[in-house]
This record gives C-alpha cells, sequence and structure tokens, in this order.
C-alpha cells in the first residue's frame, strides 16, 4: 500500500465484508474480505495453499489457477512469509482443514511485500532461543506464542471477573515505593528527584491499607524483582493479583483461592480451547481441577518430603525441587498451610494453637509447576507488629502507616498474591516463564 | 480481637447473616449482622445513631437505650470513630435515612477501640490538603475519597469490558525498557544489571507490534513520567489504557474513541450513580454524552482560540489554558484532528492531502478538563520512518525492532491512549488529579 492511500479498508467498500478468520463459520458459502497476512505457502501444480493469519486465526486459502486471473495467480505465487493482504474469497466447509473451513480464494491484494532478498526471519525451520528472544516483536505471530497470549489474555481478566463479582474493588498500588522495607539487593532503585525510590514487590501492605477502608480489595498489576537468578521460574518483571479481605482469616483465603484458580481454569477451558489444542496442552489434567483442592500442613509436606528421599529438615523453606516433588502428589493444587515463622515475612499472623508457626499458605500447581500463589493471614495486633518491626531490625519510621492500620479500626484481615506468569506456565504447560509475557524481562535480557 | 481468636465470622455462627450494606435493602424486616466501622456517632438523649461504613457503603443505626442492655447502650455510647466492629440488628426501611433503610441495633461487638486518648486523626472538620496526603492510608476510608476510588474501578473495568468485546487481546507491554527514545529528561532511570534501564511513558511502540500479531490489541497499565510540573494535572506515576489496531486509520481510532468514551461514561452512570451523588457530581453533564462527538481540525481550533482572545499562532502547541479554552466551547469531549508534524512524535502518519500536517487526534474533555486521549495513524513506510528516526537524530540501533514492522508485512495502522487518571478526574468533576489515584505520586509526594 502506497504511503498516500490512507485508507486500506477503502478498497473494500461496496464489495464484500471485512470478517475475521475467528468468525469464519458464520460466513459460509458467502464471500467475504480477510486482512492479515501469509503465514506460510504450500504449492501443488494448478493449486496453491496459502495460509493465512489475521491475529485471531489461521485460515486455509485455495488459489486455483483456472478460477483466478493470471495475473492473481501470479501475484499469490509470488507471495512471502508474512507479507501483508487483503484476500477476497468464498467461505468453504471442509472437514480436512484446520479449523474445518477454506477459502476459494478469487482476488488478492497485497499491501506491503516482503521482499524476498530480504525475506522475514523467523521461518518454519527450528531456531535457537537467544535468536527467537531477540526477535520477540515478530516471534509474537508464530501460532504457538499467539496462543499462550491469548490465554494470558483469558487468564488476567477471569482474575478480575472473579474478583469483581464477588465484591472486591480494585484498588491499584503503587509502583513507586519510599523507603526499602526488607533489604536493597533485589530491589530496583531509582532517582526520585531528591529522592531514592524502589520499583514494588508487591501491593499487598498498600492493599492492608485499602481492604480496611474497602473491605475487600485487590491490586494487579507489574511487580519487580532484580534477582541474578537464571532459572525457568524467574522474570525481573512480572504481574501479580492480590486480593485482600477485611475481617478475613487463613481459612477465608484458602476457600478463595480455590474457587478463584478453579473459575480462572474453567474459563480457559470453555474460551481458549482451541488454543489449548495448539499448545498440545492435556486438557483432561485442567478438567479435573474442582474443589475442593487437597490441603496439608507444612508440618505433613515435610513428610512427604522425607518420604520422597528428600533431606529437609523441619524448619527449612522449600526449593523449587521441593516444590515440585509436593505438588506431583496431588492431581489437583494443594493448599500447604502452617509454615514455621522463622521462613515468613514478619507481618504473618502467628497460629493461636502453636506460635512458633505462621498463618501463611502456598498453593502448589501439580505438573511440578511449583508455587502459584502465597498469602495468609496478617498481624492485626499493633503491640505485636511493632515488635516483630523492632526485632527484624526494620526502620520503624517507614512502617508507621502501617502500624497505623492497627491503631484505627483493626480487623483480622487476610489476602494472597497470585502470579501471573507461573500460572500461565502451569496452564498452558511450559517449560520456562519467558513465553508467559509479551516483553520477558530476565538477567541479561531488556530488549527489544 | 484478641490475638488468639483468628475467627472473627466464629461469633455469627448459628445467629444472624453477615451482609454488607450495598445489599441492605434486600435483608428488609430481618435482624443481621454487618461487619465495619463506625463512621460517625450522634447522640440524642435514649437515642445513639451512630453510622457504621463497612466499605461497601454507609449504615444509619440506632441504639434505643430501651431496646438493649445497659452494657450494649454504654458500649455504643463510648464507641470511638473508626472503631472496628460487629453490629447485630434488624433492617429498617426510612425514607428519611440516607440510603433509605436504617439498622435498629440488638447487639454490639467491639473488634478494636480506637483509644479515646489517641483518635482517629481524620475527624469531620476541615484538614489540610497536605495532612491529608500524608494519611493517604486513612483519608481513603472517608466518603468522598472512596466515592471516587470506586468510580475509578467502574471506569478500569468498562475500558477493558469494550475493549474485550470488540475483540481487542490484552498484551501487556514492558515497564522496563531500554535506550531512551526521546531525551531522558522526563525518565525514571533504573541500573538494570550491567546496563541503564528506563521506566516506560507508553506502551505504545510495542503494541505496534502486537497489533501485528493479534489485529486489535490493548495494553493497560502504569506510566511513569519524572516531570518537574507542579499542576493539578500532573502526576509522575499514572495509568494509561492503549488499544492498538491494524489495518486502521486515524478516522477509525476517532470513531473507536468516541464508543469508548461513550461507553465508560454509560457505564458509570449505570453502576456508580451513588457514588456520583456523593460527589455532588452534575449528572446531567455526563448524561447528554452520545456519539458523534464534534470534531475539528487543529486549523479551526487556533482560530475558536484567536476569536477568544488567545495569542496563539498557526504551529503552536495547546498549553492547559487553551485545551481548556476549546473544550469549553462544546458540551460533549470535542475531537482536534491534524495537527502541524512538527509539534508531533516523529512516528506520525502524514495527511496525505497536507504533508504538513501529522493524522493525530487529542480528545479533549468539556467543563475544562483538557485533554484526555492522545492518538493518531502511525507512519507505516519504512522509509518514511527511518528518515523521521534520522531527521530527528534519534539512535537508530534502538528502533531496528521498530523498524522491522514497516519490513515484513506492514499495514496501515492506529491507535491512541486514554490517561485514567483525567478520565476520573473529568468524570468525577474533580478539582486536582492527586484523589484519582489510590496512592499519588508527584513531586515531592512519594509517601505513604
Amino acid at each position: 500500500m502506497s504511503q498516500d492511500d490512507p485508507s486500506p479498508a477503502g478498497v473494500t467498500k461496496g464489495l464484500a465484508p471485512v470478517v475475521t478468520i475467528e468468525q469464519i463459520a458464520n460466513w459460509e458459502g458467502q464471500e467475504v474480505i480477510i486482512r492479515g497476512w501469509l503465514y506460510n505457502l504450500r504449492e501443488a501444480g494448478k493449486l496453491l495453499f496459502p495460509i493465512f493469519r489475521d491475529g485471531t486465526g489461521l485460515l486455509q486459502g485455495v488459489v486455483a489457477k483456472n478460477a483466478v486471473t493470471p495475473e492473481i495467480f501470479a501475484l499469490a505465487k509470488g507471495l512471502t512469509q508474512e507479507s501483508s493482504l487483503l484476500v477476497t474469497g468464498k467461505v468453504r466447509a471442509d472437514a480436512r482443514a484446520p479449523g474445518g473451513y477454506e477459502l476459494d480464494v478469487s482476488h488478492l491484494q497485497v499491501v506491503q511485500l516482503v521482499p524476498a532478498e530480504e525475506p522475514y526471519p523467523i521461518t518454519p525451520k527450528e531456531h535457537g532461543i537467544e535468536f527467537l528472544m531477540d526477535h520477540r516483536h515478530l516471534w509474537l505471530r508464530s501460532q504457538r506464542q499467539h496462543a499462550i497470549l491469548r490465554i494470558r489474555h483469558e487468564i488476567s481478566k477471569a482474575c478480575r471477573d472473579y474478583l469483581d463479582g464477588e465484591g472486591y474493588t480494585l484498588v491499584d498500588a503503587p509502583i513507586l515505593t519510599p523507603a526499602a522495607c526488607e533489604g536493597t539487593t533485589t530491589l530496583f532503585e531509582t532517582q526520585y528527584f531528591d529522592e531514592k525510590a524502589y520499583l514494588t514487590q508487591s501491593g499487598q501492605l498498600y492493599s492492608e491499607a485499602t481492604a480496611a477502608a474497602f473491605g475487600k480489595v485487590y491490586c494487579f498489576g507489574p511487580t519487580f524483582r532484580a534477582e541474578k537468578s537464571k532459572t525457568r521460574r524467574h522474570l525481573t518483571e512480572f504481574w501479580m493479583v492480590e486480593p485482600e479481605a477485611a475481617f478475613a482469616t487463613l481459612e477465608d483465603m484458602m476457600d478463595l483461592a480455590e474457587r478463584f484458580v478453579t473459575y480462572i481454569i474453567k474459563q480457559v477451558l470453555e474460551k481458549r480451547r482451541p488454543e489449548l489444542e495448539a499448545l498440545e496442552r492435556d486438557v483432561s489434567r485442567l478438567e479435573q481441577i474442582e474443589p475442593p483442592f487437597p490441603r496439608i500442613t507444612y508440618d505433613e509436606a515435610v513428610e512427604i518430603l522425607k518420604r520422597k528421599g528428600s533431606d529437609i529438615r523441619w524448619g527449612g523453606d522449600f526449593g523449587g525441587t521441593d516444590e515440585t516433588l509436593i505438588g506431583e502428589e496431588f492431581s489437583k493444587p494443594v493448599l500447604v498451610h502452617r509454615f514455621p515463622a522463622s521462613i515468613k515475612a514478619f507481618y504473618m499472623q502467628p497460629d493461636p494453637e502453636r506460635s512458633e508457626l505462621a498463618l501463611g499458605v502456598d498453593m502448589l500447581a501439580p505438573e511440578g509447576y511449583g508455587e502459584i500463589i502465597g498469602g495468609g493471614q496478617r498481624v492485626s495486633d499493633y503491640n505485636l507488629l511493632l515488635s516483630r518491626i523492632q526485632e527484624q531490625n526494620l526502620p520503624r519510621e517507614a512502617f508507621e502507616w502501617y502500624l497505623d492500620l492497627r491503631k484505627y479500626g483493626s480487623v483480622p484481615h487476610a489476602g494472597f498474591g497470585m502470579g501471573i506468569e507461573r500460572a500461565v506456565a502451569w496452564i498452558c504447560s511450559l517449560e520456562h516463564v519467558r513465553e508467559t509475557i509479551p516483553f520477558p524481562r530476565m538477567l541479561y535480557r531488556l530488549r527489544p
């Protein structure tokens, strides 16, 4: 398309309707226009089989030499991968075609032809991961990445819809935060005019304030961790959804987490089944996810690990391998609760029955995906919280506002956070979190 | 509540149901339990009129001396502002009561009593703005802030619901970005391991890449601007929703922006009318917002300004005052399009009919609220984009990935960004954006 034709839709006026591939079944037997890109092209003598993509799906076209002008046939034959197009054709049901429909092409207009001498860099052959990551802005067009990110959208939407429906108010937590709370080693720092600010690692402390104002709240935004870990579970920038409720206990949050995850799975199964199939996800593993989820104590989890040969001792925190071992014991996500207080954060409420335990919970996904949710009940007593802050040598001044919440109408309250990328990795059954976010940020990876 | 009673809901077992104030109309004539805080207390002889809040609304209670035990009456009489409570009572319709219902209190349990000697700092009397901002974590509990942030939630939700319904895919843009594109003076910088990273100012460039993969996309996240401006329209951290579409023109985006804003207004009017009333918002101004919105060219806007006495010359950019003057001419938001290319960004497509103009659009809100949306059509031609980058002395290397989008299946495409806080300010009719976000970040304001 030349730059002085501002209206690509212009050519279609008075002609066939422009439709999306996702909606193609509604147009059987009719002539339509698809706006998209060439995904692949196969030749078989007098027939060409281009596959088009338009961002909503893939559609195979058929260009028969005897059905189009010689110019159109030549144009189709010379199409290069990822060239942009307007394609006119009639929709035909065909059980053999992927998706069940084909397009009998009658006309073709090239918007921009990718030059054959400088072809699209990502070809159907195998590419190394660094090459693909360097071309992330293009790699997103391939079927697998497309499927993953459409599922990611569905998961994000399901999180919001579920919490909205349960009466939670979205209250965005700030990204720029003052005075580092728990050490600065894993924080990204920035100069904020005359002082230092840090990128948030969690909205929880702020959500505790807003839960006292709105009853039930959630925040949902990017969080940051400047960790020098290079594992398949770590990103430096990742999204978290964090519900928090006043007048709520650990048990309430376990119930919520269970219903929440079940709802998300059901929405993905209902709305994104073709994408799960494109990823060759074993959906039977997801279909069995229904409340109740197994609930085990930390003590019981340690017993399981010992039985499986781990050398963990009571009091130690679980590593990734431990989480995998525990998660594999169950076909559904498992809730592990009541951890040693010493390995949990200062704000965790102690168990009234055993004060060495904290009322915290982790949800471990099955199939080896490890922790996807962490949460618990927060300390609601002013003096207890103050002594915790002092014991851990945290700067009291930075926590005065947080202490205020225990001074003015304190209530038992609890919440949790779910990492979106880990949930996507599990639901899509991916090897590595780098595919779960559009533009992953990791150690040595800030581009594109 | 003492710390060894982990279940505040426990007391209600076998008793009346726990309900929210928002749902109170469904419980007329029945005994219920409200979990919340004391908002205000008025005495009239043998009657006490406590107002309770629970995060979903306010409800007036009546405690009659002859209807409760002496202990309960004394407890109610001694309640301090923001003390947390479980209140049992019968719901009674009363046309005189705010909200139409009252609660005849029969029982009361204090969860935490705010000590009279250290009372809640925000009293019904007037406070200075710096004091309120320092106590933002508590200020959020007051009726006005509560109403604003519930409307903010509705606006965020309406943005997503509208775009989801129109087939847009949410594709999150990264927050941490490499190599500053347009100068670093208004960017927040952070050390990213061995290099520098910057906090994003817009997801647009990334959304152009994802629009080529998904057809129609949006991103919705926090954006940052390290501006030393201290005006009623500036925050350093603010949220933007940015739709972007392949095969779309400036006109398509003006149509979308119009439908989008109309939908948002309708949702707020439908779902958040009590909150608009609490803010004393003149809703008749919102009710008249329907497509089509007036559309004027930059040229016409300059004529309006000159007629109104401004000394603007053709070619100059509009300041806040100019935007207010133009916006005031119309009862609906006005779309101003086709600006001088010299005052717009390098990626804007030139007008094919007058190459000195860029195919950009701003939407100015009525009632003096200025720009709420900015967008337009992007350059789709590789050579034109490259020459723009070179003319403006931008580092070509940093834009190679962005140039790739014009090399591999380029299509006409367009999009816009709406600043959530400015939309909230307009819809709520607020003086200052600092009230539009839970924890505002401004020059000299990073706390709490």
